[in-house]
């Protein structure tokens, strides 16, 4: 008599929903689950045995850490490039690697391996003054700067109406890429898997909503795609990630413009633009992230719903969002709440929420309407508009 | 600001599979949750920051873990009644109640009780020796002896196919009753919710298969039940929540037979008959008892997917079942793998897995094939038949 729970342990670096949601995919799957928390009330360290309180930017607290589990991953991307690559030296799998991480640290490496590989993106160049800016604006205003990494205030992307507002950036002395302003049509967001067996899988293609830089809503699959795009999105997503060697999931954030898919942002992690899959797809992404850096077979990347609509939920200025439960689900019964136990602060995500349709009620905008209805009433107690 | 993790916290006693379960689906919902484990190895203490060890057969472990929690609930039927109800007394919100319970508690009680309400169950009678055993049988066998509660060698059913068989039985000197036994058809299982608040919900009617007394496959919606056989099911197991006053889950174990539907057990938890739930129902049964418990308006039971299929994973000879995930997943990568983080006994109930159709495959027997190999395959590596 032995025990199953002599399956492998994956453990996460950082313990955000992200993590939390991993975790209960872990417990589902039957595998091992620990998560490097900075502290106990995190997200996910509120609710996983599996907890280990250290600094993700300390090498010694993740020699610490990885020295328990069988994987590395990680659920978020600020783990110093360097520590990774020292654990990658002493054996450690990590996943994704240390390397194809890089690509999501340094965003003019990746628009320059992305220009290489000769994919569409937006208009950039290294900028490094005010000269550099107006150059490549060249009188064409808004312009996009964006920090090659990191950035300020929680920020890492402005849009520069004027060259006196890219003043205003340069004066804070992060190293900076400017893009051109996109005018697109809507933006798309495709979510792949690849393992270290170089199996691949590919999400269907999702719209997006932000507002003010923050998601919104993503709706699964995105209404109206010419089934030639979709499939042109899947194929740059599974291309990405072999190219980048990426193991583990890979989001990559596109443009839809006339002159086709741009691509905008990646990352190497399950992504908010696939919360939708817990219940929308045949294989969470958060169960397809642990099979894909366990190198297990990956999962069915299929709807299990015709449509399905996730909206985020920020919060409010009334942080009581329990005793608003009751109104929420009493409304809409089938509306399934997800909430990260984190402290309320406007406009942070603390939660979401996924409507899904059937073959009888799958038209995009009702559903929406409900999940957005839902998200507002957590928010606040009122629809907000926001 | 404050904590969204003001949310209440539920307390469970005891921590098997079905509080593992019911920890992930806390998670998800944002509320608090502890379980009393009387090992940290139990399944569910494994995985759950929640876990308090104790000994749900003391008075003082109860109070101790019910004082860190708003609602108290039970993932099985052995905490004694006497216990549960000194709680209630001191004021603790045990769901279900000691009284409800109770019914699960002393099958004697419990048909006299259906009986009383006009409910029609399979003919049974007290017995206290081999003379009664006679005078029931009236010379017709098998005939079913069940102990009033508990039983021996983790068995409380019996089969007697004659007054030699029975005496053994009766020689263990537990309380039983005799039953006819039921030629069925097939069995059935409905799975009901209550609140409170007096707010019901009935999940649809399915059929369960059991070989040697353990359900090994679960078939939602049943196939091929009349609308108004289901109705009828449906209506009896809100009626039995209703009467006998539960809060939480009821599951109603049913014999489908020319004469009609017989009750045959109750159960008030989340039970083995709605793991399908989670992927094929709007809301998983452990989300509708942790509502339901909570006095939260309860999520719509409606059916996510056409059919699904659930086959009960049982342990065999070989414990190295992670081993046995690739050729699994590999095969099917549909089939939802659910595994509990328990030793490997052979017989014993380790995972499950299941299936589940779309509108374009719904074909019951083909989902149960599906199911039933990736079972099997894990079991032992080879489809056992058994």
């Amino acid at each position: 008599m032995t025990d199953t729970t002599e399956a492998p342990v994956v453990g996460m670096v950082g313990a955000g929903q992200l993590a939390r949601m991993t975790a209960q995919a872990a417990i589902g799957l039957g595998v091992g689950f620990r998560v490097l928390a900075g502290s106990a009330d995190d997200s996910a360290a509120q609710v996983t045995a599996g907890t280990r309180l250290g600094d993700y930017r300390v090498l010694a607290d993740l020699r610490d850490f990885a020295a328990g589990c069988d994987v590395l991953t990680l659920d978020h991307e600020h783990v110093p490039g360097e520590h990774l690559a020292a654990l990658e030296r002493a054996g450690v799998p990590v996943r994704p690697s240390a390397a194809a991480l890089g690509f999501t640290q340094d965003k003019l490496a990746m628009r320059e391996r992305l220009a290489g590989l000769g994919i569409d993106c937006p208009r950039f160049a290294p900028v490094s003054g005010i000269a550099d800016v107006e150059e490549f604006a060249a009188g064409t205003w808004p312009v996009v700067l964006k920090a090659f990494s990191g950035g300020y205030d929680g920020k890492g992307v402005w849009v520069c109406a004027s060259a006196a507002e890219a003043r205003t950036v340069l004066a804070h002395g992060v190293g900076l890429i400017a893009e051109e302003y996109v005018a697109f049509e809507r933006e798309l967001a495709v979510l792949a898997a690849r393992s270290p067996h170089r199996q691949g899988a590919v999400y269907p293609v999702v719209e997006t909503v932000q507002r003010d830089g923050i998601c919104r809503e993503v709706i699964a699959p995105a209404p109206g795609l010419p089934p030639g795009r979709a499939a042109r999105a899947a194929e740059l997503a599974l291309r990405i990630a072999s190219e980048l060697g990426v193991t583990g999931l890979l989001a990559v954030e596109m443009f839809e413009t006339p002159r086709g898919l741009l691509v905008n942002e990646l990352a190497m992690r399950p992504h908010n633009c696939g919360h939708w899959t817990i219940e929308g797809a045949r294989t969470s992404q958060f169960e397809q992230h642990l099979r894909a850096v366990l190198d297990l077979p990956l999962g069915s990347p299929a709807l299990a719903a015709p449509v399905s609509v996730m909206a985020n939920v920020l919060g409010g200025d009334d942080a009581d969002v329990y005793d608003r439960y009751i109104h929420v689900m009493a409304a809409d019964p089938a509306v399934k709440v997800h909430m990260y136990g984190k402290p309320v602060r406007p406009g942070r995500k603390i939660g979401h929420v996924t409507v899904t349709g059937d073959p009888s009620h799958r038209d995009p905008a009702e559903l929406a309407d409900r999940a957005r209805r839902a998200a507002s009433y957590l928010r606040w107690g009122k629809e907000d508009g926001v």
